[in-house]
């Protein structure tokens, strides 16, 4: 069995405008992490930093407005080596909607648990960039535990 | 396959506090939703109203201080019927861990990663209601979608 993370979220925004906040590397830094560098393209890699820990991605798959698809690299977060992380962007006439998966995990364990919330609460900040213009990237991201 | 949501935080509260606000009415009213009716008891039907939907559950398991389980109506959210929900407490030096899980979906539709974003947000309001006295439950919840 494999166990995977799914949040939808509803955005006053356009395809176009959700798809540059999910692949320019200044625009993903307003809402994941301040400090994101690396290349965007596909097979280029992107490199997420939090102070010394940096999460890298290779990019799988583009589809401008549609669709992005990143590959965990063998360094990194704990149980996310070779899982992938993917973006679906649909739109109506009410709202472009954000279809996040992390999938791939071998087991559902309390770690995986806390990335789904985490994930939430980045969500929430992808919207409040596309909505109000300001996200809440790490490190002003929000605490939902304490270490 | 079957698709779980699970959901993970920390709270600065007592195990049992954590507890109380999971199963006494009057509290599940401050974090999910206003009007929340019913029996809490092991075997009891709990009602959360929306307006004028309601959701059942019955109470499966009750551990104090450690485990609260339900199982979903057969009338209900659609997709929901016959899923399980539980929230599993415990706690170290630094917080009461919130283990929150949502098991027994048949697919996984955007229906189901609408929910797990919902779920994410009622746990910052359970999370806020035990850590500052005020939850945003339904409502006054944070809209993640436009209807």
């Amino acid at each position: 069995m494999s166990y995977e993370i799914n949040h939808k979220i509803g955005v006053k925004a356009s395809p176009e405008d959700a798809y540059q906040a999910l692949t320019q590397p200044s625009r993903l830094a307003q809402w994941w992490t301040s400090d994101t560098r690396g290349d965007s393209r596909v097979g280029g890699t992107l490199e997420f930093w939090f102070g010394n820990f940096c999460q890298k991605f290779e990019v799988l798959e583009l589809k401008p407005g549609e669709l992005v698809r990143w590959k965990a690299a063998r360094e990194g977060m704990e149980e996310w080596p070779g899982t992938e992380v993917s973006f679906a962007l649909s739109s109506d006439a009410k709202q472009t909607s954000i279809r996040f998966r992390h999938s791939g995990w071998s087991e559902n364990t309390p770690f995986h648990a806390h990335c789904s919330m985490k994930w939430a609460t980045f969500m929430l900040s992808l919207k409040d960039l596309l909505e109000k213009g300001e996200g809440r990237p790490a490190p002003r991201d929000l605490a939902i535990d304490y270490f």
